[in-house]
């Protein structure tokens, strides 16, 4: 396409999505279900048929030499696509928050006055190259009333194709419009300099990627964006703490897995019990052959573990999300310092304390200024499912609208709705 | 100053909040309402020395002929005054909402989950000539744990200086920040541009305005906006309706005050009650004055009433926000063309239905898509202390973040507390 038929392409579906955000809002949560569990069913019957467009981008990633992790992310197997369908059936089950009214209270006047959750209108998705997020984002707008825009990473164009016809089928299956989900058709990159830019059409913009990519997004977009930047993740041990419990967590924090956002990048010692507890974790970390970037004090003391690796870390390293075996170790004085040193460092995803001092704790949740903060557990805990959102579309580290794991209610918002009964205002 | 010293005073009052609002984020609901009686009190004691600072903003707008009405809105009265006290002494007697956690709830890994509400930061304020907006903001933002930058109107300078220094001595006097509430100095147009572009300091901007001065911070802002355009309000007379209460509300809708942005500025009526409904309603508005722009059906209808001041209505008239004693006037077939017509037309600001059918209703609160939907009272009610809020900042015709009145809640934000013992993610 031409820029001129991109402009016009986007407008388009721009134009379509909202007219069928209007039917979405007022679809019931039967018809919506319905939607959902033909979804699923159409993803279990089409499993052989979506794995051979599947294969269509799986062959071209490999002949250009993508790597293995990246094209695993790709692959659409039997299990991603029961796992999607499984999330459809779990949607479907769950109870609708359209339309829930809440905080209903009397005025002096006489009029009550609450708040009635609604769809948001429509959202525009912009991802990478997993193909299983074009199910995940379809099923979320479809149970939150809203009407979205996805466009999904070139690699994935063939599958996401397919996905989306299964979509658009299930939606028509239920009544409901095929304009609420739409797939970009094109891989243009231009199509996203449009889809941020049309406040008329598109409420939202949910990037889903590298930072580059969200911080071009963010500084480009004239709609809000539900942003998530880096996760530099903290994990703080305190004195006092349950050290044998804060080597456990201090040690999933950091290897239960090394890419995802919620891994802790950066452990705080402090003083007090750093003599202890510093060989311990660093004989775990030495053990799974992990990094430690540590400041002078946190070196010394771990200069006995055997087969440690260990490196000098830089002003550089208190700001890095790793999303590797590496992790940056620092002594600190006390809380106090522990959470002036997140408040500076940390990219505000999510941090944790692990103490038995209470007042610490009460201190720690009320001043560090992250998305999520934490007392005794591991920072991998940071994610939709586990926060019990039964979904998530993305996590924000901004403070604006949605913060944290967003699910179902980030996508909506609350309206006022003022009953009366013939009052007038004097 | 020159552009270069508008950069840099700008970035420092940014720095200066920024640094502030980690303060005020401690502080505890107890320091803060020490500072809020304190001002309340100050205002009381410096009552002529604030006329005195008055008199050299009247002096020159009089001289340069404002209008009456905006003299007017630029004078403090000792009345303006004791306001502004009562109101900074019912926030301090308001419950801190800062630190309060909500729906923590165990999930199936054993941690509990819930939500902490916390300031969210720093806000940027841009508004016109009434200097008591200068204490609703700076009491607010006090109350909220925030820090916030006051950009009042030119022609209130002296006035918002005098009102400044006292925040900042009842900051003192409680020991908070100097420069939790910081006013611009300057009267220099290029601040605003600034202040709207420092993402790294400033987290939310509230202007308040004209179109024109919100249409262009909107589209030049670097940061979220808490933005309220027009008010063009709908009210819908049913069938059925309680034809007497009908009358009533639809007058006090329209005609209470014309210059608010809750007033109405459009009636619609059901097809089925316009024979009786628009004679009477015709008749109280030519009595009051009340141009009446109507469709060819409606206009028919009024033909007879004595004094009416009938105009056809255009397609443009549909849209308009009079702020005047106009009200353009439409039959419908039923609820649902009423329904399409205001979610066609409509600012998104705020719409009553009168009717005495249940369905009617419900159907209406569903699906009209503005901030606030009304049954059977008066769209003059959309405000923050009708609403219950205590206080009001502003209005949102948005649907991101804050939507409707906007009171100390849409100052914070939620960041998300989780508690375990010892929990690890398997």
């Amino acid at each position: 396409m031409n820029a001129l038929n991109i402009v016009e392409y986007t407008h388009t579906l721009g134009a379509q999505a909202k007219a069928a955000s209007a039917k979405m809002a007022r679809a019931s949560a039967a018809t919506k279900s319905r939607a959902l569990l033909a979804l699923a069913r159409l993803l279990r019957e089409n499993t052989a048929a979506l794995q051979a467009d599947n294969a269509l981008d799986l062959a071209p990633a490999e002949a250009n030499g993508l790597s293995a992790p990246m094209v695993d992310r790709l692959r659409l197997t039997p299990k991603v696509l029961e796992t999607c369908a499984q999330g459809c059936e779990q949607l479907a089950a769950m109870s609708d928050v359209i339309g829930e009214i809440v905080g209903m209270k009397q005025q002096p006047s006489g009029i009550r006055v609450g708040q009635m959750r609604v769809p948001i209108g429509v959202f525009g998705m912009i991802y990478e190259s997993r193909p299983n997020v074009t199910i995940e984002a379809a099923s979320l707008s479809i149970k939150s009333g809203n009407a979205c825009i996805l466009r999904g990473g070139s690699e994935a164009i063939a599958s996401n194709k397919a996905l989306a016809r299964l979509v658009q089928q299930a939606l028509a299956e239920a009544g409901l419009p095929e304009h609420a989900v739409q797939l970009v058709q094109t891989t243009d990159r231009e199509v996203v300099g449009q889809l941020i830019a049309m406040p008329e059409y598109v409420d939202v913009i949910i990037p889903r990627g590298g930072k580059g990519l969200i911080e071009r997004i963010s500084r480009d977009a004239k709609v809000p964006v539900i942003k998530h930047l880096d996760g530099n993740c903290h994990t703080y041990v305190d004195d006092p703490c349950d050290l044998a419990m804060a080597v456990k967590v201090a040690d999933n924090a950091k290897t239960s897995k090394y890419s995802p956002c919620n891994a802790s990048e950066s452990l705080l010692v402090a003083r007090g019990v750093a003599a202890q507890f510093l060989p311990a974790i660093g004989a775990v970390f030495a053990a799974k052959g992990v990094e430690m970037r540590g400041c002078p004090e946190s070196l010394a003391l771990l200069q006995t573990v055997p087969g440690a690796q260990l490196v000098p870390a830089t002003e550089q390293d208190w700001s890095e999300e790793y999303l590797a075996a590496i992790i940056s170790i620092k002594v600190v004085a006390d809380v106090a310092e522990a959470i002036a040193h997140i408040n500076r460092y940390s990219s505000g995803h999510t941090e944790a304390i692990l103490t038995t001092d209470h007042r610490h704790a009460q201190q720690f949740l009320r001043e560090v200024d992250s998305a999520s903060v934490m007392v005794n557990t591991s920072t991998r805990f940071a994610d939709g499912f586990e926060y019990g959102l039964g979904a998530e579309i993305g996590i924000s580290t901004d403070k604006f609208h949605a913060r944290g794991p967003v699910g179902i209610e980030g996508l909506t918002s609350l309206k006022y709705v003022v009953l009366g009964e013939g009052e007038i205002r004097i």
